[in-house]
Parts: C-alpha cells; sequence; structure tokens
C-alpha cells in the first residue's frame, strides 16, 4: 500500500518536532515535504540534531503554492493569522488539513475580540474542532480540523462529564491551569530564559488568556449549555506537561465515588483518557511524552462542589499527539496507530 | 549587651536549617543550644555541611530537664505532638517559646478532628497566633507563640484585606496553592525521591489537607466573618517557594485598581508585603531565601469575582523568617532586624 | 508467528519500567510475567500508573522455579549477587537471558575485589559482554548476555575506536562523567531526596567506583592493549543522561579533522552511534528517551591530546534500550525493532 | 561615620544584582549610583521585582563623565572592551576600582590573542589580580581590581596549593568544569532558553574558552611555575553553582591524607575555604549563595595522581561576593563584612 504524503509546515518549533517524532513511527505515511521560516535551507536535523539520522529532509520557506501538489496531508503548526492565510490558499486542494494553530478554533466573533480580524472567515465554519473524544464522527468527515489548544484539551476532558450530565452550575467553573514551559515555544525572551523560570512559579494573564474563548465555545457547543470559565494560566519550571485543577459547584448533590463512575461511564471506549481511583489524583509524570489524558475527582463531604485535576503533555494530547490521533480518524486508520507509546517515565 | 541564648529543637530540618541561617546574622541573639534525634552526638556542620565555619555545636538529644535553665528562647521545630508535650514541661520556666509545628495553632475541637488528642489542651488558649502582620500587639506580649504553617501563611496575608474590609462572600473562597519541595521536609520517601518529584507536577490531599482549619480559624478570628475555603495543594518540582491562587466572589461590585489600593491601605505600614501593579503578578523566584511576601490582585471585567496571587518563600516568611519576626515583636527588637536581607535571585 | 514469551525480573525499577516501554512496542514479543520483591500481588499499573491500560500483570515474587517453563526471554533486572544466584538456576533452561546487572560483566578476579564472593563463577566465562556495537558475533550466539553498566556504556564507546587504532596512551585515560538521578535507583535516601540533589551538582566515590573494572577490562579485551582509567563520576540534577568527558595523550599526532574521520568510520555501519561535526559537541538532551551515543571529539592545537563528548539516555542505550538491542541480535530480529524511536525533545 | 559612595556599572545583569544584595547589607557603604545601558530610566525595581522596597534607584545611561566625583568605589559588571574604555576616564578620579569583567585579568599578549585590541593596555599592569586569598597584600594597595571570571576562581583555588608546593607536573592539569546557567548572563538567547537547557546537559568550547589565559596566567604568576590547563566547561541544568574536577599527575607520591593536610594548612587562615575530610566531596548545594569555596581531594592508590573537587557559587566567590571581599580588603574593613552570611540551604 502507498504511504500517504504528509506536510508538516512550521516544523522548527516543538510541536513541529513531536510531531515528526509521531509521525516517523506511523507506517502508513511519509513524511515528504518541511517548512520553517527562519531555517529555510538547513535540513532538519541541524535545527534539532536529536532527529540526525532519522530524517534528513531539507527546510523550505513557506510558499502555499510551491507545496507540492501531491501531498495528501498537511499539519500546519504557524502562527495564528499566517495559518488561517496559508489554508486559505490550500483549501481548494485534494488534502486533509489539520492546524495546529488557534485560526479555526474559535467563532469569527470571538476570533475578533480576541486575537482581531480573520483572513478567511467563511472558512471557520467548515473547521471541525478536532477534541477527538468530543467530536470523532465530524472528525472523520472532516477536510479542516481545528487542533484544540493544549490549555483546552486539559480543561475541556476534564469539564465535559460534568457538561454533558448537566451536573454543574456553569457559571461556577473555575480552572486553574499550571503549564510547563515547552508550551511558550522554541522563541527565546527573558521570560523563558533558564535563569528567569528554574526554581519559580508564577501566574500570568489572569482572566486574559486566549484560550479563554475556546473552552467556553467547545464545551458550550458540547453540552448546549451556556459555560463560562474563570482561567488562570501559570509557568511550571518544567519542560512538558499540563495540569488543570477545576473548581465547580455541582447542581446536584453527589459523592466522589458517584462522580468517578459518571466520569468512567462517559470515556468507558476511550483509550487515551484514564480515570484515576479515589483519593488518587495524577501527576503529569505519568503522561509525560504520551497521547493519555489523566483525571481524578473530588466531591467535598457535603457533595456540592468538586474538583478535577486533570493532566495531559501539552506537547502530545495537547498538540501533536492529539493531531495525528485526528489523522487516523480523517483518514480512517486505527486511532491508536503511532500514538499508542508509553509514557516516558522517570 | 549581654546576647539572649537561643535554643532550636529540631535543629537538622531544613526549617532548623533557616533558622540558623537567619538566626547567625542576628546582633541581639546567640545559639547555645541544638536538639535533633536522629543525629545527637554529631555536630551540626556533619548534619549540614553548608554551615561549616559558622556554627559548630553539637546536637543533643531532646530531653527538656536537660535545656539550659539559662535559655531565653527557644524555638521548637518538632513534630505535632511532640511539641505540645515538650513545651508543655517548658512552659512555666522565664522563657519565650516560639513553636514552628502545628500543635497551638487552631482551637482544641478541630485539632481534635484533624489530628487527634491534645497532649495539652489548656495551652492552646495562652498560645498567641503568630502572624506578625495581622496580630502584632498580641505577640508583643506573647509567651508562646504558635508560628503559622507555610500554606495558611501565603492564604491568610492574601485573603487578609477582602474578610477585613467585608468585601468577600465567605463561603466562595478557593485557595489553589502550589508549593516547592521543601515543604514536605527532610525525610526520604518515594513521593520525595528526586526522579518521582523532578519534571512533574501533581495535587495531592485535595480538599483534606489539615491547613484547612488553620486558614478558616485564622481568617474568621481576624474578620468576625465564619470563613470557609476549598484548598488543594499541588507540589511543584522546586526548592522553596509557595504561590497560592485564590479566587472569591465579591460582596461588593469593584476594579482591579480599586482593589489594589485597597491591599496598599491594609499593608501600607508593613515592610514585608509587597503588592504588585495592575498587571503584574509576583514570581515565587522574586521572594526566594527572603522573609517578602508579594500579592497580585484582578478583578474580572463584571467586577464581582477577583483572583489573588500571593507568593512567599515557604521556609522563610512561611517558617523560619516569620518566626525570628516574631521573635524580634516579642522581645522588642527592630522587627527587622536579621531578615531584612535580599531575596537571591537568581 | 508466534510472539516469543519474554519475562522481566525486578519490573518495578526505573530500568524495568524503560524495558516495558520498549517490549510493548514489539511487534515479535509478548510481555508475560513480571517479578518484584516488594510489589508482589500488585498490579503494575499499581506500581507505575503511568502502565495504566498499556499492561496490566500482576506482578510476582521472585521464585526461580515459579517462572514458566514456555518462557523464551528472560530479562533480570536484580541487585547484584541476587541477579547470578537467579541465573544460576535458570541456565540449564531453554531460555535466553540478558542480565542487566553486574554479576556477569567482569572476570571474577575482578568481582572478588569490587563486590565479593561471585554465586557462580563458572558462568561468568560463558556470558558475553554485551555492548552490542563491539560485541555484535558473539551476541548473536550467545545465551546469556552481560548488559553494560551505564557508564560503560558511554565511556566505551567513546573510547573504542581511540584503542582499536592504537591511537592512544593507554595510561592516560580519564573520565570524567555526569549521570541524570534516575542511574541511582528508584530506593529513597537522603542522597537522592529532591531537596538534596535539585539545583546541586556533586562528585561521588572519586576513583572507587564499581563501573572502574568493567570500563578497564572491556576496552582491554577488546584492543588488546592494558587499559587503565581514571573514573569520576558526578550526580546532575536531571532525570535521565550520561555525558562522559574523556581525555586522553594521543600516541600520533591528529587533527580534530582526522579524528572525527576515524570515529565515522569506526562506526559507520552502526544506526545507533552518531559523530558530531567539528566544534559541535552532544547534549544529553538530544538522545533522551532513545537508544542513540552521540559523540563529539576535539584535538588540542598540539595534536597529542583529545577531548571525546559521548552523550547516552541512561536508562536507553545505558540500560533497557541496549538489552532490547542484545535481544534482537540473539533472536535473529533487526536490530533495530523497537528501538528505532525518536529521542523526546524537548 | 560617614558611609562610602558606592557606583555600580551594568546593574541589571546576575552580577550586578547579586553585588547589590551584598551591599545592601554592608553597614559602611551606601549605593548611590548604578547604571544599565537597556534599561536607562526605569528603576532597579521594575528590572529586578525582588528588590521593590529595599533600594529604589534610578538606572542611568553609563556617561563616565556623568558619574558624581564624590563617588568612593565604583564596581564595573560591563561587557569586556567597555569596561576597559570606561575604566580609562575614570582612572584618575580619587576612587578604588572593582572590575568584573575580563580586561584587566591577563596580559596584554593574551588579551589580544583572545579577545583582540585592549582599549588601554598601559592599565594592564597597574591593575590587581583579585583573587583575595592569594593576593591579599597587593590588593590591600591597588587602586584597580580585576576580580576573577568565575571557572577561574573556582580552578585556582583548587590547585594553587598543589603548584604553590611545587607538588604537580605543571602541564599535566585538566580541568573539567560545571556551571549553572547564571553564568551564562541574563540576555536571552536559544542556547539559554528554558527548554533547550533544563534535563540536559553539554560541553561547550572544549580547549577554547577565554577563560583558560587567566587560569594560566593567575597559577604562573603564583607559582613560578609555568602551569598549563586542559579546560572544558559544561553547561548544567541548575541557577547558580560551579563545580571544577582537577585531574593532576603528581610530581611526587602523596596519599590523601597528607594531601588534604596541605590544603589545610595552606588556606588555614581563610574563612572563606573549608576543605573537606577524606572520601567527602563538596556540593554545589553547601555554598549557594554565599562566598565560600569548598574543596575535596583524592590521591590514587598509587600515589602518583590526584583529583581536586573545589565548588563555588559561581555569582558570588566567583563575582560578586569576591567583588565586596576586595573591596573590604581595599578600604580596610573586616573582610568578612556584609558576606559572611550562610549558603542558602536548600
Amino acid at each position: 500500500m502507498d504511504k500517504k504524503k504528509v506536510a508538516v509546515l512550521g516544523a522548527s518549533g516543538y510541536t513541529g518536532s513531536d510531531l515528526l517524532r509521531f509521525l516517523l513511527q506511523h507506517p502508513n505515511v511519509g513524511i515528504t515535504y518541511l517548512t520553517a521560516e527562519k531555517h529555510a535551507g538547513k535540513k532538519i536535523s541541524e535545527v534539532f540534531p536529536h532527529l540526525k539520522g532519522l530524517i534528513d529532509l531539507e527546510l523550505k520557506s513557506l510558499k502555499p503554492k510551491s507545496i507540492p501538489k501531491n501531498i495528501d496531508v498537511i499539519f500546519a503548526a504557524l502562527p495564528h493569522g499566517t495559518s488561517a492565510a496559508v489554508i486559505k490558499e490550500l483549501y481548494d486542494r485534494d488534502v486533509k488539513i489539520i492546524d495546529l494553530g488557534a485560526d479555526f478554533r474559535i467563532s469569527n466573533k470571538n476570533y475578533k475580540k480576541w486575537y482581531g480580524q480573520h483572513p478567511c472567515p467563511e472558512l471557520i465554519k467548515k473547521a471541525v474542532y478536532g477534541i477527538t473524544e468530543l467530536n470523532r464522527e465530524n472528525i472523520k468527515e472532516a477536510k479542516l480540523v481545528a487542533n484544540p489548544g493544549c490549555y483546552p484539551t486539559s480543561s475541556i476532558l476534564g469539564i465535559a462529564p460534568l457538561v454533558k450530565n448537566k451536573l454543574v452550575d456553569e457559571s461556577s467553573i473555575i480552572v486553574d491551569s499550571k503549564s510547563g514551559v515547552s508550551g511558550a515555544g522554541r522563541s527565546p525572551s527573558l521570560d523563558y530564559h533558564f535563569s528567569e523560570v528554574n526554581e519559580g512559579l508564577k501566574a500570568y494573564k489572569v482572566g486574559e488568556h486566549r484560550h479563554i474563548p475556546e473552552i467556553e465555545e467547545a464545551l458550550s457547543n458540547y453540552s448546549g449549555l451556556n459555560v463560562k470559565v474563570s482561567f488562570t494560566p501559570h509557568l511550571i519550571p518544567m519542560d512538558r506537561g499540563i495540569l488543570s485543577t477545576i473548581y465547580v459547584n455541582l447542581s446536584k448533590k453527589l459523592t466522589t465515588k458517584k462522580l468517578i463512575d459518571i466520569y468512567k461511564s462517559h470515556y468507558k471506549d476511550e483509550q487515551f483518557v484514564r480515570i484515576s481511583s479515589e483519593k488518587i489524583y495524577p501527576s503529569t509524570k505519568q503522561v509525560r511524552g504520551s497521547n493519555f489524558c489523566d483525571i481524578g475527582v473530588k466531591v467535598n463531604s457535603a457533595g456540592n462542589r468538586a474538583v478535577i485535576v486533570s493532566v495531559i503533555d501539552n506537547l502530545v494530547k495537547g498538540a501533536s499527539g492529539q493531531a495525528v490521533q485526528n489523522m487516523n480518524v480523517m483518514l480512517g486508520y486505527d486511532e491508536l496507530t503511532a500514538i499508542n507509546t508509553s509514557p516516558v517515565f522517570p
């Protein structure tokens, strides 16, 4: 069987690197085209020495017209705005597109408010939101998938069973998220300079992070409720991992045991979502390098409030792993192909 | 002038070590007696090589009767239960006692519920809760000070202006705390084994941590309200620092600017509490090694919810620094003596 | 085709965990038996939550007689002494054995000196030293392979081209090695307690580490020279990775370029050894989680001294990855099977 | 008594920050003038939030003529070349100058080779090399002190007793140094981007680091030997600390015990140099934040080779602490003033 030809646009960031890690293991695809503006002309292994001997393509400058016509799947790991502009030019080709940026995740109205003018608002409605576990049937038919953000993935998977089952006061949801530093990308700046970040911890963009509308829209669309979240992101001195601690007021009394059952039932057919036993809460370390989302829950003794702890690897289930999962669904492959690997522990 | 003679009971832990760091710089006191059960007979510099050349006392086994009568100040950094039992025997001496453990921080009723039978419940009422900024006048007169826990210090200083000014729905308070690993002490266990903790992040004792009653009692006593908190502690892969992200529903509409003014006014005479400007949130790194508590606040656009970010060094303002601050108040020294040092950055 | 049945003895350590990570990806083997003394009766996913959903075997107590007769391959990740005693009992079975411990790596004479009395010295000579790149032909025929230690792997692969080509004064070799903390195993102790190790760096067992005779014997056997090394190990605050900086006096004048050619030529058929270009030295981060050994070299301007920098992941090429590589060779599989995965970066 | 007026040129780097930490504790000096090109016009506490409430000076642009005439002591923490040009203009004033850069540490001949044309070669000979323990008498009389580099400080203090006592083959010295990341300064670049550095370890500038001539000149001048060193620096994922592992061939047979005695005797009057007992090697963590240099030594069983392990905090004994120590000597204060503080452990 012929392998599908894959292009990765924006291959020199951490998301690009982790995409290659998984795609290189995929028996049904071949990586044939890579772009990276700042490094055009170099080999990928010059930019990422860890890939030496595994892949040796030259990085191209990104010009939509130069992308070969025979490419079957395009992953776009580009800055917002750029991504939409490029995808606009490629959309009419016979190609599957998975956008790992923010351009097709939220409505045009919210995009305008949080990002500005959208280059091709008409395409937003054609895109399918790619949180695989909640939207699989639509992804199967999609030509363009908007791969979710890292914070939203951990938040949405953690909250979905509550809103779907109408168990929660949808205006009470607080998400306190903690992320490793790779989520900030590979561009040097004082904020991510080793000596500034290491051995410290801070909150940032309190109540103002662009992932807020994404979480709210995705959960509202999924549940029919009008979900609002208070969201605070934090930067943690580690490479990978997001832990979201979610606080909700329950709309009906529950016990921890009962809530665990609800979560297990909700995700019973999902290979990548694992629910912890009572009194056990997952560490980001137990999903490191893998596509798992692990969730632990706790209801207070009064039975009217719950805390949910949801962990992912921000670069995998929060980006590249989920992108490959979506590709598998779009192309009809076994959904686990290439991403059913063990976390790397320790 | 004669220096006051100081004893440290339980000197071989991290709290003990940091106490010595500050006491060695104090012009009015001399360290004359140290105990450490597991290391009795060794010199302190064998247990802590970093102290070599700075202090050379032998560690004693802890027997209250053997503690010299001429000791003026006793710091107890002992396990709960042990601490109360020892202090009971020493209480009638002419001595000032600062207990860094949990035994005298909460009411007997809560102690029984969260810890068990108290060795000397009659002393609980005589102890003064030692969060210096909120209780200075009582500390001046105290013979026995209950030095606050690390999580409570960051939480209480972060919430105090809200409850004192009756600005908050006292049942809505959520405290999401993140602590460096030194807070767990110096006893090896798998939970704090380097390769298990490093590069990971986890929640623990969700809704069940013993610092909950301490936070609730301290804030209720301070404000007259009946404060309840939802509290989730997390373990962060770094040595020192606590960051508490606090979520509250406001009982009256406010702006961020207005709330910052309220905090600045509340702490206007305090050297160790620093309030950040709008949109700036403190990092634990900016208080590392120091006695500062830095606080940033944010009100949502509707004006009815606030997020407070409060950071301390868990071993300093959360333990040893505050203990020395309390000693300074108890003995009538300048409160800043020996602890008015710059954070160690980076 | 039937899968080969594999047992892992001592599955609850970090080496065991990483073995399972690779074996789970191997198309030709099935994991059927696991032991772990301290955790006998538990499921492996209770001991390693990251493996939940991937493997669900119960851990057994280690009794050689209880190991099923139909096991085809045994990996032993046991304490030295224990390992030899167990292998002695299993040796006569129709089974391939890969010992990841120290018991069969060195001569009986050195074993006695560095470890003590050997339980079955007669088996030492039957064992084949398993540094695959240097000993492949013997490994193909081996029944019992002594998988190399982590420090020796990085050292030996870094020095082999020099001694094989007689380019070095074999008494001048200095190996300064730096290891991540996972090399110290999973048993808690103050030495590996997070707050003691993090943000610090130390040397230990200077000139007295048990890996010294292994390095010397392996290189002497490989080259015919009488190799002696000065060896200093260091503990680095990170999970994985070993970097060995090797200093040698050259026995003939060379340039850096020439020496790079010699290394490239020496390893030209090896997939897992990558030689860096001039002035580029590898980071442990570029091999993290993978079976690669990356090497950079530098000759001084006088042409008479060289520095070699050799990096591996201590748990992979330094333990589990090399063990699977050896199994592939022993069983006649493609040597790259299951271990030809990209490093996990960052 | 009037306090001496101090200026810090280049106050916005890590060296500047740590200088302020110590100077703020110094009873005999007052900080009155700070410069920082990139941040001119800002307050120092905007650039370093950790200093808020401790010092509130505005940062000035660096113009030698604008520096007030009444300044008594100038610390220059500037890029090489800039430093010499500025000091040239200030040299004729009645002022003591401590240069923390490289411009006055080595001979003009070596400067030309390793750095390029020197702006004022005539001043090089007037400068006194400021490794206090080895050069105290000259520092007392100096107007301009060249404060040593961080790698050289750990290396020189570790090797000095050997060369002074002619115990070593001076052509055999190998220095394998490992440094925390703060040594690379505060300017963001990919090399020091958190996600690139964390959890990894690398060598750099092998045999080509500019600290080589400084180590060789300082030790040659001190001993009269013609010292040559092989030097390899490494980058360690931690904020602070340098550990140098030094390998030498001895010119006369020794035991470890004997060598420890030689080191103890050599440094017997030094407060900041501590010699470890046999089989104990210092960790950088035990000197963190302090001015100590801790040294452990080991002689091989043949008695003809030694390994010396020397640790410092690169920002303190390797920069700011030593600068204050030199100032104390130059101004006739107690040498320990302001820097006799406990390491911050953990």
